[in-house]
C-alpha cells in the first residue's frame, strides 16, 4: 500500500546541534581515556605559564581558553566515550596563526590535538592527555565560489550544513552529506575522509576535493589550494591530508567541487520482509533508476523502532523487518517520476516492496530523512552505544548483526544495523545502559575478526582515531603500516600532531 | 541542418596500434635525450655482466632483452621526442619478480625506468641514460570482476581497451577512456593519473581506484589491493602511487571501480561559429542534459582539418571555426533522446549550433569519435609536434591558442587547440616539419608563464615526466616541492626509480 505521509508527525531533530544534544543527555562525565584504556603519556613537553603567555601574545586573550570549565567540552567526544586532560584550547583565525602555533609547539615538543566540529566517533578529535586543543571553529569564512565550475573555496572551520545552504543558493550542492552536518566542519570531513549519504552518487572526497592548504607539524604551510579539476604537476600531495586524521598536518583551507543542484528530487521509504529482498531491490534500483539513483540506505527494524521510540518520532510505515530509503536526483521531473514509478510498480508486484511511501515534497522528505539521520544519536538515549562501522562484501553485509545478536543475547539492550548498501558500508550499534568493559571485551576484537575473515574494512568511514589503532592490523598489513610510520616520521618527526591516534605502537 | 551521417566514410584508426603508427612514420631516430636537453648522468651503478646473469637467473632468458635492436623501441617515446640509452629491458611476470629486481637494483644503486604501454607525452616512460627498463607488459592478467559492485582487479600491464572490452561483456565500462586505449596499460594510467574522455562523468582515478599493489624501491610490496568503496583504516596510501609517475613505487596490480554500462548512448557532433558559442553551449548542455552528459569535447577548425587531411579521414560536417562533440549516456533511451532533442532544438533556434549530426548507431559513433581521437597522433604527420596540456579557467580557455598563433606566425606549420571543456583542460599542438630548438625556446617557458598568470596547471593530465620538471614551479610552490622531495627521500632514498623525471634538481 502506497500512502501519502501527510499524517506524518515527526520532531525535526535536523537543526538541533547533535553535539550538544548528546553531551547534555547525561550529567555523568565519561572516565578519563588514559585510565579507561590504560594508556601511558608519551614524552612530550608540559605546558608552562610562558607558553600560555606566548599563545596570548599571538592570539587575543579570548582565543586562548584555560579555565577548566571552558576547556572541559573540548576534552569530551560527543558519544561520551573519551575524555582528555587538556589545559588549553587555542582558536586561531588565520593560517598564519596555525603556522606560528605549530612551529612553536614543534620546537617545544608540545603535543597538539587538531579539532573540528568534534563529531567523530573514534575519539580522534579530543585529547588523551594534556595535548593542546587546536580548535578550528574560528576559521569559518567562505572565500570564493565559481558558479560555472562549481569550485567552492573556504576555510576549514566552516560547518558543512552552512556550506550546503550557501551553495544551494547558487544551484549547487555539497558532494557530501551526513547526519552531523549541523556541527561537523569541512576541515574535519576532509581530514577524516568523511563518507555519508551522497557517496553513492558523487563519490568520495579523494575525488571531490580540488585543493587543500595544510600546515605541517613544523609550521610549514603547504599550499595546494588549486581549484582545477585536472592538475598532474607532481605528487598529488592533497591526498596525504585526506583521511590522515590530523596526524600529518592541519587542514586550514579546502577547495571542493560542488555538483549541480538537481531540479528534481524524490524519496521513497519502503517496508521490506527480508535482507535478501533488500539486496534484490538494490540490484533492481540500479537497473531501473540508473544515473538518477542518489542514495540507497537500509535500516533494520530495531534501528528504526529504537530511534522512533527514543526520539519520540513517528514512523510513517508500520513494523517491517527491514526498511529501505531510496533517493533519486535528476534534471527532469517527469522522466524521474516515470523511472521511479516503473521501479515501484515492478517491485510491488514482485512483492519485494511490501509497503511504502514516495514523496517529492521538501518538508515530507526532510521528515523521512530525519528518521534515518536520527539513528546514530538515538542509541545514546539507551545509555551507551558500542558503534562499529564496517565495509563488507554485500553478500555478507547483514550476517554480523545476526551473529552479534546471538553472541550478546540479553547482556545488551539492542543490537541493530543500518547503513549505505550502495557502498557496502554497514553501521552496527550495540546499546547498553552504560559502558561495560565485559561487554567491550565480548565485542572486540570479535567484530574485527569477523570483518577480516571476509576482507572487509574495520572502519569504513569513521576512521581509526584513538579507539582503533590496536585493531588496524585487521585491515592493513605490516608493510603498509610501516609505510604509514615512515610517512609520519618524514612529515612530523617529533610526533606532535594528534598523538595516540591512528598509528599503532610498534 | 541536421543530417544522417550514413555517407560518412572514415578510416578506422581506432584499432591501429598508435605507438607503432607513430614510431614508423619517420625513419630518423630522435636525438639522445641527454644531448638534446643537456643532462648529466647521475651517480648510479653501471650494469655489468653479473647483473645480467642475475636477471637471467631470476627471469627466463627471453624476458631479459639485451640486443641493441631489441632494446631500441623501449628507448624511444612515441612522439619521437626522447631517446634513452638503456642496455637492458626486463619483463617480469609476477609481483615477486618485480620485488626481487628492485631489491637487487636498490642494493646495487642501479637506476630503473618503469614502463607501461609507453604512450606518455612527456618522456616519462623511457630512460634518459642507461636506466634498466622495467616493462610491465607481461603482467597482463585479469584477476577478478565482481559484477554487482563493479570491482575489477587486474595486473598493471593490462591494456586499457582489453579491460574495457572485458567489462563491457559484463554490462560495465572502465571509468576512463583515452585515445591511446589500444596500447596504454592500466598501471601506466594509474601511475600518471590519466584523465581522458570520461572524466567529466566518472571523475578522476583518485576517485575510481579502489586498491593498489605497488613495490617500493627497496623491493617492499605494499598491498593495498582492497576492493572496498569505503575504507578509512589509516593513511590512504594508494594515492601516493596515483600520479607520481613511477618515482615512488612500481604499480603491479590495481582494483578499479567500473560504472554500469549505459543502456543508451548518443553522440552529437556540431559546427559552431565562435568560442563564445562553444562556452554557451557547454552551459546549456549541463542545464538540459544534466546527469546524462558524459562528454563535452571541443576542437578548433585547424585541429579537425589537419587531422582529416593527415589521416585521410572524412569530416561529416563542412568547415566551421569550432566543432563540439557531445556524448550522452543514460538508462532510458526515450528519456535521453527527449533531452538531447530538446537541447538541439533550442540551440539550433538560438543559432549557436550551425550544423550538426546526432547518432546512436555504434558504427557511426565510432567514426565520429575516431576523428576526435586521431587528433593527438595526426599532428605527427606534419613532422614534429610541440604539445601542451593545460588546465585553465574556462573564460581564458582558448586565449592561449590565439596568442600562440600571433607569436609563432609562419615559423610553424599549424597551431591548434582541442580538449575537454567540461574539465577546463585544453590541448595545444604546435606542429613543425621537425624539432627546432629555436621554436622550442619561443614556446617555452612562454606557454607556462601565460598559464601561471591565470593560476592554471602546466600539465593537466600528461604529467611532468622528463620534459617538465624545470617548469613545475609554474604550478607548484616551493614548500610543496620540498614536501615532494621529502617523500621521495623517504620512499626511495637511493633515488633509483625513474630518475631525471618529475622532481626538479635543487
Amino acid at each position: 500500500m502506497i500512502r501519502s505521509i501527510s499524517d506524518l508527525v515527526v520532531i525535526n531533530l535536523r537543526n538541533i546541534n547533535i553535539v550538544n544534544y548528546a553531551k547534555y543527555s547525561s550529567s555523568a562525565l565519561p572516565r578519563l581515556s588514559s585510565e579507561k584504556y590504560n594508556i601511558k603519556r608519551k614524552n612530550y613537553g608540559a605546558i608552562k605559564p610562558p607558553d600560555i603567555d606566548y599563545f596570548k601574545s599571538l592570539l587575543s586573550n579570548d582565543r586562548v581558553l584555560t579555565e577548566e570549565s571552558d576547556v572541559l567540552p573540548f576534552n569530551i567526544d560527543w558519544i561520551k566515550n573519551c575524555r582528555g586532560q587538556s589545559k588549553v584550547v587555542l582558536k586561531p583565525k588565520t593560517t598564519e596563526e596555525v603556522s606560528q602555533i605549530l612551529s612553536y609547539c614543534n620546537d617545544r615538543k608540545l603535543a597538539v590535538c587538531p579539532q573540528g566540529g568534534n563529531t567523530g566517533l573514534v575519539g580522534g578529535s579530543v585529547p588523551v592527555f594534556d595535548e593542546i586543543v587546536l580548535n578550528l571553529s574560528s576559521m569559518n569564512k567562505i572565500i570564493s565560489l565559481d558558479e560555472i565550475s562549481g569550485a567552492l573555496v573556504c576555510e576549514a572551520g566552516c560547518v558543512l550544513e552552512n556550506l550546503d545552504n550557501y551553495v544551494r543558493d547558487h544551484n549547487l550542492i555539497m558532494p557530501l552529506d551526513l547526519g552531523a552536518k549541523g556541527s561537523c566542519h569541512i576541515g574535519g570531513n576532509v581530514s577524516t575522509n568523511a563518507g555519508g549519504l551522497r557517496l553513492l552518487r558523487y563519490g568520495n572526497l579523494h575525488g571531490s576535493i580540488l585543493g587543500i592548504e595544510a600546515v605541517k607539524a613544523d609550521g610549514t604551510v603547504i599550499d595546494c589550494l588549486r581549484t582545477l579539476k585536472k592538475d598532474n604537476t607532481g605528487y598529488h600531495l592533497k591526498h596525504l591530508f585526506i583521511g590522515s586524521e590530523g596526524t600529518l598536518g592541519v587542514v586550514t583551507k579546502v577547495a571542493v567541487h560542488c555538483p549541480a543542484l538537481s531540479k528534481s528530487v524524490s524519496l521513497g521509504y519502503f517496508g521490506v520482509n527480508s535482507f535478501e529482498d533488500v539486496l534484490e531491490l538494490y540490484k533492481s534500483a540500479k537497473e531501473s533508476l540508473g544515473e538518477i539513483l542518489s542514495a540507497f540506505e537500509m535500516a533494520d527494524n530495531e534501528a528504526i523502532s529504537s530511534t522512533v521510540e527514543n526520539c519520540k518520532l513517528s514512523n510513517p510505515l508500520e513494523d517491517y523487518p527491514f526498511y529501505v530509503l531510496i533517493e533519486t536526483s535528476g534534471s527532469d521531473e517527469s522522466h524521474d517520476d516515470e523511472k521511479l514509478n516503473r521501479f515501484l510498480t515492478k517491485e510491488m508486484e514482485s512483492g519485494k516492496i511490501v509497503d511504502g511511501t514516495i514523496t517529492s515534497e521538501p518538508a515530507k522528505m526532510k521528515n523521512i530523512w530525519n528518521i534515518r539521520e536520527s539513528i546514530p544519536g538515538a542509541g545514546l538515549l539507551d545509555g551507551y552505544v558500542f558503534k562499529y562501522d564496517i565495509s563488507i562484501p554485500l553478500k555478507n553485509y547483514y550476517d554480523i548483526v545476526l551473529l552479534l545478536r546471538k553472541r550478546m543475547g540479553n547482556k545488551v539492550t539492542r543490537v541493530y544495523g543500518y547503513g549505505h548498501i550502495g557502498d557496502g558500508n554497514i553501521h552496527i550499534n550495540v546499546s547498553t545502559p552504560e559502558y561495560s568493559k565485559e561487554i567491550c571485551d565480548m565485542l572486540e576484537p570479535y567484530v574485527f575478526e569477523e570483518v577480516a575473515k571476509v576482507k572487509g574494512s574495520i572502519s569504513a568511514e569513521h576512521g581509526v582515531g584513538f579507539r582503533k589503532p590496536q585493531f588496524i592490523h585487521y585491515s592493513k598489513d605490516g608493510t603498509a603500516l610501516q609505510l604509514m610510520r615512515d610517512l609520519k616520521q618524514c612529515m612530523d618527526p617529533n610526533g606532535i600532531l594528534n598523538p595516540y591516534k591512528v598509528l599503532p605502537d610498534n
